[in-house]
């Protein structure tokens, strides 16, 4: 039984909509996990076009940035789980690291992610199924500050653990899904 | 019967080779639609490079940068249409806009995209062949300037529009084309 | 027989490990052929980490910056050797090209690339086999600075070139292979 799907590709691939109409054709209650924070205009209008998206077919919301796992954890075991994005995650992730006064190593979040996807794989048992949206963002050109190169490191790996746990793995290009796992 | 193609790519993947080859298999009057704009020496020299591979191959050749419907629409009934690129396409008619005092949406890329690709499969009937060529540009790190983060929007969402009206899709990497529809 | 693989795929998408693996598959002495120059501490971390990997699996390792073909005729006929990376390598290439005054074209870089892939091939008669690691940066926003541009075009080509050389082809996305050719 599937419990566990990553579904990854570039900005505006059609991956948040490909990951809503898989969660939509299953017959269970739906969560969307948000982990996009408000920091801007720009992002606020992401939120409200994504939450346009799914209204009145039976999601329910939750923001978390940092949690991912405890909210895996605590939710019905019926229900289908769908957190949109990995990337904004790590970034979050990133930034508490860094309030605290130290940098997130690629280990760091390779645990992270593992854990993830430990309380994802739980699920299982219970019939209870999770879908991971990320991103790619390796495929460009070197970016130039140290940040940035760490971001892409950091959101690699955590691909990188996530596929190797998952039952499917899709990468959506011009909104359509080519699965390679 | 195949009216309308839809090659993607990165920069320098082979996209524009494989395009053109795919077209001259075809025995039909060529037409090449070429969007890119004379701003720079840089871009001439690509015009002059793209040029020199269609030498001998019986090409027409149309600049338009804008009205690629309309083009589509007056051309003889049997020809086959290349359109090189969308990406070149969605930047003059961001610049026409901001001339104009207002930012293109991506529900107005998405209308232009819809005729585009109305124009195109209206050519069916007529035994007519479009094939548009566009690039990934939404895989690498989210640009820092805002103009360049909606340009990334606007390609992913116009790709998504035509690869939902093309009757074949092909991602070129490394010069190999891969059909994911 | 395979005598010639090329691997390919963005920055931490689990490349240089698929390659590795493949490597230490084949039961052959194994040669890893760096062409990571020594520049800064976080290329030294890079480099510190792949050499870790490779620990007690039955590696020789030599550095080599740009004459890979020269390189790959000289070393023993039975062994297996992998280049990690082509896009450094490149880079080299650009920095000496620069160094004596003037800027490698795109012709040049194919006629590089040209020269190792033959240089792999030769070694299928003698059971050689050569494994060529690149990356993919071209699917990102067009980078605004010209040497970055370059440094795109060149690596395109060069993938090009090689591709169709190789008799076998990846592109590694999250840790996962595809093959396309």
């Amino acid at each position: 039984m599937t419990a566990l799907t990553l579904i990854t590709g570039g900005s505006r691939s059609g991956k948040s909509a490909f990951a809503q109409q898989m969660a939509e054709r299953i017959h269970a209650p739906r969560l969307f996990l948000a982990t996009c924070p408000h920091i801007d205009p720009e992002m606020d209008g992401r939120i409200l076009r994504h939450q346009r998206d799914r209204q009145g077919k039976g999601w329910q919301t939750i923001e978390e940035p940092l949690r991912l796992a405890d909210v895996l954890r605590c939710r019905p075991a019926d229900e289908i789980v769908l957190v949109d994005c990995l990337t904004l995650w790590i970034g979050n992730l990133m930034h508490e690291a860094e309030q605290q006064g130290h940098e997130m190593s690629e280990d760091q979040i390779a645990a992270f992610a593992e854990e993830l996807c430990r309380a994802a794989c739980e699920r299982r048992q219970r019939q209870g199924r999770v879908i991971l949206v990320s991103n790619e963002v390796g495929l460009g050109i070197v970016p130039d500050n140290p940040a940035s190169r760490r971001f892409r490191d950091l959101t690699g790996r955590c691909n990188q653990v996530v596929a190797a746990a998952a039952d499917e793995v899709f990468l959506v290009c011009c909104g359509i899904p080519m699965q390679f796992k």
